[in-house]
């Protein structure tokens, strides 16, 4: 269930993504919540249990249907469908979904949640992996999450499969060693190696059963990620150009250094430069970064890091990770950074399921609710916007006409003020409770006497329960009285508009 | 599959919704889309296939789960939960949501369709009811459905119980009955006679079996439901008040009638007045009825007519349907009213079902994409308020850093431009064919020569495609090229904000 606060913050927060996303000329495109089954084919998040983590169920001519586990697949299905022409190429589309996993909910793990995703499909061009983690970057700001706050980062599957390759990794076991990977900013160094080999015993006391590689191969794994993952993007002041010396310089042995993403591919170069996926995935990346440096998103905003694998399979090229940098508590009470709130990356194969024809594809995908928490971490989350409704009390039963039409009058002031009348069936005390209850600024009132007298006494219930919290003295107490106010009924409307801005 | 137009359409509506509801005091709420299948119980909205019609599946430790097939039993269930005072009382909140069906999809039938839904649970008060009825009337005028094009009728099942008391219908035929006379716009009287006995065939041939009530019996009832729909709420110009007298009048032999709330009543005391149910119905829709008429809301916005009976089960009061008046053409061709977008009625015993204890409750729900549709048929819909982005041809591959700056000045204009570099791969004829897909008003094109006389050249594709259409003779052609002009870059974003205007 999701309350009032978090679902005007939410919409906010989705109005605004929508509002970058429409400026980078991404249009809207929705999918349906249930897919055939075969349609979403066997790219599920957890390989452990394949086919299983889907809410799976038959209609009634036994045709088996699922609940979308994400937004690609159901968009690799739409693309594949639409691909005589109908589509522009590429073609750039956004759209926002919940998607449903069958999983055990636990803190931060629901069966229910939504995605927002903006993909360009049919452009091998890195410039369409650089446009979307632009994109990201801009979205973070445009929501008041600033540099430094956040970094997006970039790496490519094809490096790393390069690296492996180069070590004899066996084909069957790099899923595994990529998922463990995956978990170092969680597991740390140590978790890591043993989920490389036999397995890890976690504080539960469950046992996970490890990749099973020999310690020669662990240790060759884990010195290359941890290097990468301490590797320092600066070079020196000599070595650096006009636009990385536009960034504030860090001083590294005494001596000031600049960030730059050119000394990143130098070890790029070395380390798999010969061979052909590595060449790809180092043009790729430049062509990524070159894209970065000529918009002005430096690594202060982009981040190149080849640790960031991404745990879905159907990744084919770069992938990106979006992440919070800010503390934030763990379930044991433990500062940790905040960490990823979406990530995407490249899916050639993923239309080619449906056409046999290979579609390049990209994509981003922000976990909502996770990013809108985040929001709320660091105060920028959008809730108080409305104000609650003044409260119409019915201290007649017969007069509920004359009630409605204050609400009326109200409603269609200019600009409308926010109004209704009590549909309940209890007595005075309890109306006052509900306007209490209900956060009402203000609570006009009726009664014989002011009726007789064509006037009407208009409470300030926010003025009213400041006072009581003050009170000191008799006297103060007697200016409580300044919290209602009577006026003609002619007056309601215009008093009531000054009420609400002070 | 859902398109641009249709999203940005029903997201421009749904806002329209919000925005009626929230100035009447409503509060978001939403559930999950999921439920346990016994929380959502039978109340199906198919009583010849208990417990199907909705999509059920079992989670890992074998629990029943449902999607869940409207708001209504998810809202109930919450409420129920959530009763020991956490929420106000009366409880006012409205959600929109997709809701799930396991049905044979059809023309107007959709496995997957929207609702949204505003609901009072915790009062038994007519004027809740009057309210959402309303509520329903200004939302249709706030979205452009004007007085006359739409009308909320409003009934109550415990009339037409009391009703069937008098004539002696068996309690076990009486939902039969009323999914009859609910059919009474499509099938017409004959067809809703032969439903009443013993069955009816229908176009296809497919045979439906009927309730298999008496012959006798059967004329009660369709008499009493004719008479109904027939029955003219206007009254005599000396029986008429000052409120109704605001009306024009209608010429009835000759004289002047007004239209009335309250010659039904007439009726309805005769009838039924003498019985229990009759009377608490008669005074709830009186209760209703002097709402609607001190609020000003007369019988062309709301009209009550005993012949609107809703198909749902769980209705226990008044019920309500908000008809569009307007012509459309059925699935063969035939001019029909549109008929129904939403209805909705009290629901007393819902949350009972869950805590034991009766909580009053009543509410309305909007098909969100009939009512789209109807917004369309009016021309209505707003769907062409975004501009299609300018497009920045990529001239030369090395330059994508270049052509990317453009459109980050388009982008931060004030106000800002949508506006995309093409990330494709392919040449300048498809990228010309790609921004004319696009629907692109402008494309910016920067080839060497340009470049080297720091220039950009602007094409206007709608004023191109304008001339295309009207070339009559050569001289005409060379006009064409008004639709292209080369300036200053300095002057690129001067000069598409002129153009756009244009």
């Amino acid at each position: 269930d999701i309350d009032a606060a978090e679902i005007r913050g939410t919409r906010a927060m989705l109005a605004t993504i929508q509002r970058v996303y429409e400026s980078y000329g991404f249009e809207p495109v929705e999918q349906p919540f249930i897919e055939y089954t075969e349609a979403l084919g066997k790219f599920l998040p957890d390989q452990d249990r394949p086919n299983a983590g889907v809410f799976s169920f038959q209609d009634d001519d036994d045709q088996w249907l699922s609940l979308r586990y994400d937004l690609t697949a159901p968009l690799a299905r739409y693309v594949a469908e639409n691909n005589q022409g109908q589509l522009p190429t590429p073609y750039r589309s956004y759209r926002q979904g919940w998607v449903f996993r069958n999983e055990k909910p636990g803190p931060g793990r629901f069966r229910q949640f939504m995605q927002f995703d903006a993909d360009t499909v049919g452009s091998a061009n890195p410039a369409a992996d650089a446009e979307v983690c632009m994109m990201a970057a801009d979205t973070m700001e445009a929501l008041g999450i600033r540099t430094g706050e956040y970094v997006i980062t970039v790496s490519n599957r094809q490096l790393i499969d390069a690296f492996f390759d180069v070590i004899f990794v066996p084909a069957e076991k790099r899923l595994g060693v990529l998922r463990c990977i995956d978990k170092w900013d969680r597991l740390g160094e140590e978790g890591v190696t043993q989920l490389l080999g036999r397995g890890r015993k976690d504080p539960s006391g469950d046992f996970m059963v490890g990749v099973q590689l020999s310690e020669n191969m662990i240790q060759l794994i884990v010195s290359f990620f941890a290097l990468q993952r301490m590797f320092n993007p600066y070079i020196p002041a000599e070595d650096a150009n006009d636009f990385e010396k536009t960034y504030d310089p860090k001083l590294i042995n005494g001596k000031p250094h600049y960030p730059s993403f050119r000394g990143l591919f130098i070890t790029f170069e070395s380390q798999v430069g010969h061979t052909e996926k590595g060449r790809a995935a180092i043009d790729q990346l430049k062509g990524m970064a070159d894209l970065f440096i000529a918009a002005g998103y430096g690594p202060d905003k982009i981040r190149i890091d080849p640790s960031v694998v991404r745990g879905l399979e159907y990744y084919t090229g770069p992938v990106f990770e979006c992440e919070l940098l800010m503390d934030t508590n763990d379930e044991d009470g433990n500062t940790v950074r905040f960490g990823s709130v979406g990530g995407g990356g490249r899916y050639d194969d993923l239309v080619a399921r449906f056409t046999g024809a290979q579609v390049p594809a990209t994509g981003f995908s922000i976990g909502v609710s996770r990013l809108y928490s985040a929001l709320k971490l660091v105060g920028k989350a959008q809730t108080a916007d409305t104000l609650a409704p003044v409260v119409v009390l019915v201290m007649d039963k017969e007069r509920q006409g004359d009630y409605w039409r204050m609400v009326q009058q109200l409603r269609n002031a200019e600009p409308p003020i926010r109004a209704e009348m009590y549909v309940g069936t209890a007595g005075m005390k309890a109306q006052m409770k509900y306007a209490d209850k209900r956060g009402s600024p203000l609570v006009i009132i009726q009664g014989g006497d002011e009726k007789a007298a064509g006037q009407v006494q208009i409470k300030d219930l926010r003025l009213g329960s400041q006072l009581a919290a003050n009170i000191e003295s008799r006297e103060e107490y007697a200016s409580q009285r300044l919290a209602q106010v009577t006026v003609a009924e002619s007056e309601l409307v215009a008093t009531v508009q000054k009420m609400l801005v002070q």
